[in-house]
């Protein structure tokens, strides 16, 4: 592969001298809800790439815990649905209750390897030296398996268990809203590998803890300031906003609303809320719960459907119980995106990610999706 | 797979009828550097895993753009550095010099594919709607190509190539020190598809931007408050408590030390700094340099020792030109780690890293192979 190189004179860049002037496309955006900037430099998207996108579905011998027949394999459940076969009415029992499950539609169990311990009454704080403080991190880490067959993405379920999978994240959610100590509640989905995922069979989390995370806090602090000097929530005017200028738009109706927001830090994401305020997703009826499902499955079926068999996750974010002075400032949405790109050292070190991708490339590719939807959804 | 069920009264978690009681070793820590913290949970390291760590080295048919007789690939460089034959010193020619460079042996070019646009005097900046701002964004992306071999690893260097490729570092960052309009600078290295890379050829790169990271502010004003309240630098003061509580030092000599921080966000992080303090990197001396360009690649061989193969980054901290009213509280560093998770929902969502090894045990493991190290680096 040696050759003799020709002789170089160097140059410094902008000199015209054949050195690329830098991308005339880059920008960077703010997002409202974080104060972080995005940078977007759409012509990075051209560039070649060597390694082959790897994110297999697992290929395991691995008996899996979540199947039916195994449930010994996990702690025993604190949530129970099942889908009558007669006129598929939904069973619930919950912590509390005596019940036969052995045909569960939907169970919650308590993870086998949570993150985080029971809250202690008082948290021991410890600080070694002037600089290592350390302390407890109490609180709750579920598993919500969302069917009883062993399928691996939220669009291999049918709608009566996308809908009981959404009501099993309103039922945790209020319990552990109404925990003592509870400060923040997370909802999430891991799906491949990529994603974060260690176990394939279809399944959510939810993580409530005794700590606000510190980007949580100022996110909380924007949102409260911007109810301050305006009188709306940050939320509500974001989503007229994008509704005013159509460009990010993946899909609305009157209630619900999907887009790739202006500043998105990740690639392709897609963020799913109702048009009219509501701070917390477990307070939603429920059938705008049953409609929200509806949207989370077909979103997550046009994101397949340009990227087949990729890796995903959605977070679901609630107005945390930390929150009490201006509940009204906050207002819930689900973020979902696909896993194209890996954070890298610049990402790791400086938190600014660099997005290849517009939203507004995003956005006008998935609504096309939507426009040629799986009946099945509509 | 679907046997009959027993039927499982459901129950709180904690009432002692088998359920997972949370996880008695997670703590969380607070990182002094950030203002976030981690959490961590040793006990999940237990669980399962059907997803195969699937990150190969890149095996592909592109013509690699960075091996010799492809410079035409490449935009033309801006720095040259060439290892005599004779007595392995160093030859190096830099922006305005007009060289003859057949046997380079490290250089840096422009990024072809910019993740920034150039400087413009006036930076536009734009507000659509009330809540859509963006701006340009302005500053370099350059690519230093570490060695003339097609080698995929800062261990696969040579010494002098190894030294080299931290004199490149210091000069570009001197350069676009004195740039005016410059106010992060961000030097970093990613290896392996899942650590971000594109290319396998050994390759680090330099971004440097008009825009501070909101992260970097935030760093920036806790090492400022730190020096105001306590007259040291927080750096320096972290670095002492360290060493004096043994805990988490990987390696240390009179100048250098390695190790593995209190409340690392990120399994198996090794920071490399120097124990006397220094706000710029570009600042330090040829002797310095050499060391710690040794000290990074020790680093390397022994994360490599442990996880074979293993995609890595390392990212380089040095006093980001904005930060001129208090030079004295920064303190340069370099945090080289393995990517052995993935960023999943709960860490998306909330920022809040969950870190499945403490760094006692990691120091551990890597001191011990510090201490049957390969001799060439002695």
């Amino acid at each position: 592969m040696i050759q003799p190189t020709k002789h170089v004179p160097l140059v410094t860049p902008g000199d015209g001298r054949g050195v690329v002037r830098g991308d005339p496309t880059a920008e960077s955006r703010l997002d409202p809800l974080t104060g972080n900037w995005t940078i977007f430099s759409p012509q990075r998207t051209g560039r070649p790439d060597e390694f082959v996108d790897s994110d297999v579905r697992a290929e395991s011998s691995l008996e899996c815990p979540f199947c039916p027949g195994n449930e010994e394999a996990t702690p025993d459940p604190v949530w129970c649905g099942r889908i009558s076969t007669e006129d598929s009415s939904f069973e619930i029992s919950q912590v509390g209750q005596e019940i036969s499950n052995p045909d569960w539609s939907v169970r919650v169990v308590p993870n086998k390897f949570p993150a985080v311990d029971e809250i202690k009454p008082a948290p021991q704080k410890r600080v070694d030296a002037n600089l290592f403080q350390r302390s407890g991190i109490g609180g709750g880490h579920e598993v919500i398996i969302e069917s009883r067959q062993h399928v691996e993405s939220l669009t291999d379920l049918d709608l009566a268990e996308l809908n009981l999978v959404f009501r099993a994240y309103r039922d945790r959610l209020q319990y552990w809203r109404s925990t003592s100590g509870v400060s923040y509640l997370s909802v999430f989905k891991n799906v491949g590998g990529r994603a974060g995922a260690s176990l394939s069979h279809s399944h959510s989390q939810l993580i409530a803890t005794n700590r606000l995370p510190a980007q949580i806090k100022d996110s909380l602090d924007l949102m409260s300031r911007h109810r301050a000097s305006t009188g709306c929530c940050l939320m509500c005017d974001l989503v007229r906003g994008e509704l005013k200028s159509k460009q990010r738009i993946v899909w609305a109706d009157n209630a619900l609303v999907a887009f790739c927001p202006f500043a998105s830090h990740i690639p392709m994401l897609v963020r799913v809320t109702t048009q009219e305020h509501q701070d917390c997703f477990e307070n939603l009826d429920e059938g705008q719960l049953e409609s929200v499902s509806r949207l989370v499955g077909r979103v997550v079926s046009w994101l397949e459907k340009l990227r087949p068999g990729t890796a995903y996750n959605y977070c679901l974010q609630t107005r945390p119980p930390a929150m009490k002075d201006t509940p009204e400032s906050f207002h819930w949405w689900i973020d979902i995106f696909p896993r194209m790109t890996q954070v890298a050292g610049f990402e790791w070190s400086s938190q600014c990610m660099i997005n290849p991708i517009l939203p507004e490339d995003s956005a006008s590719k998935l609504a096309a999706c939507a426009r040629a939807e799986d009946p099945r959804y509509l």
